[in-house]
């Protein structure tokens, strides 16, 4: 039995908190039961040095945990000086999976950064920032759009994300913590709302998994997603 | 005449909300209007290896501000590899602040650290934090005492602090953001809700101030001190 | 059509030469095409601090190119002084693969670090290094039972990798630079010699791809694996 | 009793020799009682980039100690790569002072740095630090004014800076290192020397003192800086 | 008796492969008895900063070793965040040596950057690696000028390393590791084909050595630099 | 003509200050006419960590300078978070050439490390503080002895260092700042006091030298430390 009698293809309760950060272009405190991501996206007038002159922009994500978001206090990453791989990963993949859905030739030459801060840590802090981070994205670039700095939407695309794991040999959505901690495989995927692929990020812990077990988290995450992006578009419209 | 039409000695809204991060020993938000910090205190079985069997413990405090908690963003410390000169004057600050109150056998061979992050910054981050940080540590010294760790509370004193400040000529009390950016002499005072003093720093910014406008500061601040213990107070009772 | 008139499920010419760094317990130069990747596997009788005194064993990876591997010349990591988050993510993701197929009771109290420097880069080093590191990995645990250190062959598992991509809207297998350069998406599978799954990673560059796209990708991967495989099983023999 | 049967109010011996670091613009050895501080004062024709382009200069500082400035060696910082805490504390707070007294609009688009290097440390480095440095900053603008880079002399105040603490219960003025050792509070004041506040920074040690500890503090260091003001007035006139 | 029966003036086999890193504008694999480096010159049409607008380009090279070039493996230097002593004392040697043989001026603004990678280590790396480095350089000079983008060869000297040393009294050339780890000293020299001397250093292990041993190592370094030379001359001839 | 009209063959003015850092258990200020560089030596009861348990102590060096040392100030190199390849290469030539007279097993499992700063740089630093390093040392073990902590002096041999160069193509002895900026070539030797060689770096700058020239540099070299050793025999003796 899972934790909460939760079903085996069901989401954790999920709440978007539009607006959380008052001082950012887009905000957004994506609630996955108890981990609590604060996305806050910040728009500037300038892009990276190596890509100046194009006529393009760029949106980029940092992630950083407050060192007590976790059961046993982390230490903060500034301290060994330097980003974790674990950090890096995360960050290049959020970057990664809201690019892909932002012409960034209409987006101009300006960036956009969106920063993860994950408050409370129980399981799937990646895919609540990747699925906050995209309402933070687009409740900034709606303030483009209305202070007239841009003509048009750039944010082609709708995308959420969310976990998928094996756990005692059953396929079982949204992992959390004491969940995550004793998988057998740990699976990641970013799915547009109209199912389309933007990231997979699949790992067998301990020994290798079937190809059958692949499908079946590819399946329960696809239809996860589709049911976040209907949470996201109601978070949008209120 | 000050923002929101505040008397030279009021201060801003002020609220303690304790147990904000559930997961640590210790914990409060504390607000003093649109400045808000999250503060935990976590306890850990060992204490820095320069302290190690001495028969001593040891509490300190690390600060850092999210990104987006400034009205323009603010880079990561991360990112350039070390904490800056401000922040880890600030850190030494609130650890040493505490340290001033608590008996350091008493609380025998463990650490205390309190975290301190910014969540939205609109001035006095600093003395916010210490005193929320004072809060964090008596809620996880309570713990202790109650999970029977240790037998008597180690924190002997109470205390609080508060910004005070010259602008427009006025010495005026707990300064905001708008008014911090243009004053003429900032200071934070730590004092303990008997008027004891635990630290005074003042700076004149641009030209040095008269003795009678830095007394003039002490005395707002230890008035403001006694108001925030007050404060204080209460929210540890409920 | 492909460079050198490849088919779209086509492997480059791959070699295996199993012994190329002489000092080294096991290594293996892997050439996939133009792409050439030096591993050697160092056995080192301790643990990393973590995980000491647990009776397990660890394995573990490093990952780098020579500045000169590539067509323009890349700076060292030692100049910015740390390995990049690309780096980072390549060797975490060859060291996990390893460890899916290795039991580290059976391996004891030891490590095998396998260093993957990349002496000339055409696409896939990644993918090339995992190969070869299993290898390397083989010959060294072979050498481990030999000196009867070890009674039995930790490695339980056989592995290999491969990058699959749309390019051109055709899925493809094994991409070499100039196809990756212009690939719709970019994935990269680990699979085990009997078809499991060890790690997916799969990323749409520019727009999402289409579920059916991310299959034919999963296919070609598979198949091209095995193939590999059954040349390691060669390379071995010899 | 104080070491040397001092006076409570009394400072160590003090002098500075002017131009003791002979390539420098300005420069003066500050020694007081052992402790032997080398300020040099460097004239640079640019500012730092934040500054650039606003017809303003800048005036900052370095403090650094040599290894072997301490009776127990000191580890050089450059070894563990960064300043310390400490050392951030002190050169902000000298740079602050120093550019409290100085029209940086006068100063014109030019930076002075002034480097603080102690020979000798017997407590008081930073007052005795920031006492050099105002002297080898009036030297450096002297030689601007002299060589008519400027017209006019821009430190429009004159400042000193000492140390009082608590010790034994009582006030003492200008501890050297085994009185601050262990002081029950110690604090460093920088007044100009008509009696202006510039820096006020008071710590109690172990636990808080009272509010008429501090101004006895106070009141010790305001007559000890009339002191060293009027010895810095010789030291410019010879 | 030398390991191999080697004379007390003999190299070791020595081989010099040209073109052995394809992507770059010069190579060498530089073969010394079991030390192996490769040598990649990379032209950059750009020189750092503190040279530019001058009209003059620059030579400069990088030295690193493989973690298991050596017989026990060694960390990699990117994991220490620097290059060690050693390595930075390397690649100054090298690029000073080519710099000394280069008519900057003749080779315009550009620079030459020359990697030397140790891929197997046996003593005597330094001198092999600036061996390779002046072949490495000298072909892709040769690049430059069929290329037509300059006129002449800006290299206008030849130049080759060799080691020597004092093991058990007897002053013998191009030491391999074992013989290293002994030696009472142990020099390395840079001599140009026609007798030239372009950097000497020579260190006594555990105690001085004579005059006159420090003249046998002169001498004996000189003949086998002008051996090396003929080498070099029959590589670039084919 | 050479400055000051001094000969080819003549030191500047040469001085040793003896105990010039007085908390040190050595210490000397060595002057080379305008060159002046500190030296201290500090005893301490530990060896670096991968020599303990072998019965031999330890003896090394750190160099840095002052920033104002030179005519234009240079950066801290704590700026930059790590000592120069400059740097490291000087710490470590003046401790290898220690160590050369130093027994290491008659200093027991102790560490001397000696720092050379310099105060004032007009050439020649290294070899300066080479020289007083020496003294610095001698003194040292000479406090250990008379403390009973040893019952021999362990440094065996008396040595010092001196620069010289070729300038206008005279071979010239100890250059200053304004020779050793145009120098041809530039070398630094370390010989015993009775001819004995521990370290010899030379370096041709522009262009090779002859073997001729080489060997004048050596003569003038080895004369020059025999007066050098002279002066530090005076030094000690008084």
């Amino acid at each position: 039995m899972r934790p909460n009698e939760r079903a085996l293809d069901a989401l954790r309760p999920v709440s978007f908190e539009m607006g959380a950060s008052p001082y950012a272009e887009g905000s957004c405190l994506a609630v996955f039961g108890n981990t609590r991501v604060l996305c806050s996206a910040s728009v500037e007038e300038t892009t990276p040095p190596w890509l100046r002159g194009q006529g393009r922009g760029w949106v980029t994500a940092e992630y950083a945990m407050l060192p007590r978001a976790t059961h046993q206090r982390t230490r903060r990453e500034v301290t060994s000086g330097k980003p974790s791989g674990r950090t890096q990963e995360i960050q290049r993949l959020i970057g990664r999976s809201l690019r892909a859905v932002t012409d960034l030739k209409a987006l101009g030459e300006r960036q956009i950064i969106v920063d993860c801060d994950v408050l409370q840590a129980d399981g799937g802090t990646r895919t609540a920032a990747i699925t906050g981070a995209w309402l933070a994205l687009k409740q900034a670039v709606g303030w483009l759009v209305e202070e007239e700095v841009i003509k048009l939407d750039p944010v082609f695309g709708q995308l959420a994300a969310v976990s998928a794991g094996i756990v005692e040999g059953e396929a079982r959505l949204d992992l959390e913590y004491e969940e995550d901690r004793v998988a057998e495989a740990d699976a990641n995927f970013v799915f547009t709302a109209d199912g389309g692929v933007v990231e997979v990020q699949a790992t067998a812990e301990d020994r290798p998994i079937s190809g059958e077990q692949f499908q079946a988290l590819f399946s329960l995450a696809r239809d996860g997603v589709a049911e976040l992006c209907a949470k996201q578009t109601r978070a949008l419209g209120s």
